[in-house]
């Protein structure tokens, strides 16, 4: 079993597939100060491919000024094309605006994801927007996006708590939820942008969005590790019946020692437990964690993924272990 | 809430009460090169208690060759007299035969914990020992220890997986804990040692324990971090009955970055996940944090825990955050 898989013992009542979102491309990437070479994300974004993941975040068409790391958006998804992915693989890009939504068309994209705040305080210190004015820019490129025949995805930041608000009530995050579904998004991720979620706050939310109207199908999870809560907060999910997770290649963009700790919720993490549970996901635990091993070593750190750093080193087992 | 607390929003079916079993003081430190002085310790294992634990695992009665930071264990105990600890808390002590067992009573102790393995090669690497010698001396051990007046628990190392002998098979485990219960364990731990388990599994280790005749009050979980499935192991333990779990303050013991790595569940993660459950456990987040911080100096690295880390740093973001 070492090195190895976990043992598969699975529960009633969870999904048997579920699709893993991968972020680590776009979320994980973006934080950091460090450009990396575009050639080098298109071949992270192949190897996450050849891994088995089939929804990959690639990049997003924000403005540069902003986040530099995506600047190349514009010649990173063209370079995708022509590469051994399996043909239903998508490259969601994250738009903030009709002019990134114009800018990720001609470049090809053929799914975006929109993101909404759900409180107002982070709609003016992230968007520089009210989160009034910010959906009505978000329901206009959505608009044109379904026009151009594109798929859709909203993105739902502090659902779970603000960090200058704190507790954020459930029907404020439902209410951006229900505006996002209704404007067309095909599917709507959940953000604990802070990390502060616990299990049964996933499970209140996920219920209240079915009673509005939103079914669980419509729905993914996106847990940030910040205070280790991300995988617990999975599980709850998928007991609520989700099957669309949120995650990021090593944790990406989440180690706790950098300044640019987000917290992403490790995919390799998630997939050991999926795997255990027998839940199916296509994806390669090997081959993935090697992938974030040779990123790691662009970055010049270690993934935060625990799963990366045990399959890399092995599980040592002190013979003065006592026990435990 | 930043600096705060989660939001409480519990869930159906869960224990009210959880009773943490801090370890850190014995399992954390044990792998430490560094000897921490005595006096050290018994602040640290005061401020646990000063921070609402209450039961404290203080020291291990184990051959000072092999564990060369508990060679201090006699002159510990005496010294936790005194302090202001509430009546009703408890330092289970970790004896692995009948001669540490003396050692304990002479210092006072008035609970033991003894050890054994789920598997015949961890038996041989780490006891020294076949699963039947091993249990012999067990037995001898725990009937003087009743007979003393003492409570005890017993823990199981192994039960999810060995890396040597790959899975471990359920009804082996079983084996081993209903022995533990029937030589007079008031609890068995059921130890992850290598951190491999995951939710499904943990469901079935302990609904087919039930089955046995070992009831859930008298069972406790010890999770180890190593590939990040901790807390939703525990999540799915307290869904299963369970409610006494094993955790190391600050994670000691766990840091993954350490050749001592044994990533031991961080109290903090826990007590952040049973505090937005609305689970009593009497702790203090914050002394507990501030606690492993104190002792993550005089280790010289910082705290495994991301709890820790988070409260510690204040939780940063970006306004260029741009979504998640």
């Amino acid at each position: 079993m070492i090195p190895g898989l976990p043992q598969r013992l699975g529960q009633h009542g969870l999904p048997q597939r579920v699709t893993v979102y991968e972020v680590g491309a776009r979320d994980g990437l973006q934080n950091e100060k460090a450009v990396v070479p575009t050639s080098a994300k298109a071949e992270f974004i192949e190897r996450l491919g050849d891994a088995g993941l089939w929804m990959i975040e690639a990049t997003g068409f924000v403005h540069p000024k902003w986040v530099p790391q995506l600047a190349d958006a514009d010649a990173l998804l063209p370079q995708l094309a022509g590469r051994g992915f399996t043909e239903h693989t998508r490259f969601p890009v994250l738009v903030p605006n009709r002019r990134g939504l114009v800018r990720a068309a001609a470049a090809g994209a053929k799914d975006v994801a929109v993101f909404a705040s759900a409180t107002e305080t982070f709609a003016a210190k992230n968007l520089n927007s009210t989160m009034a004015d910010s959906m009505a820019e978000i329901e206009a490129t959505l608009q044109q996006a379904l026009a151009r025949g594109m798929r859709t995805r909203g993105y739902v930041s502090m659902c779970f708590g603000d960090p200058w608000e704190g507790p954020v009530p459930v029907r404020q995050v439902a209410d951006v939820v229900v505006r996002l579904a209704e404007a067309g998004c095909t599917q709507v991720s959940l953000g604990d942008t802070i990390g502060t979620a616990t299990p049964g706050h996933v499970r209140t939310l996920i219920d209240a969005l079915e009673r509005r109207g939103v079914p669980r199908d419509r729905l993914a999870v996106h847990f940030h590790d910040t205070y280790g809560q991300a995988l617990a907060n999975t599980y709850a999910a998928l007991q609520a019946g989700i099957a669309t997770v949120d995650a990021s290649a090593g944790g990406l963009g989440g180690c706790p020692y950098a300044e640019s700790a987000t917290g992403n919720l490790a995919t390799e993490d998630l997939v050991w437990m999926l795997d255990g549970l027998g839940i199916t996901t296509g994806v390669d635990l090997r081959k993935l964690a090697d992938t974030s091993g040779w990123m790691a070593a662009i970055l010049g750190r270690p993934a935060p993924s625990r799963t990366v750093q045990a399959l890399t080193k092995g599980t040592r087992v002190s013979t003065t272990t006592v026990n435990g």
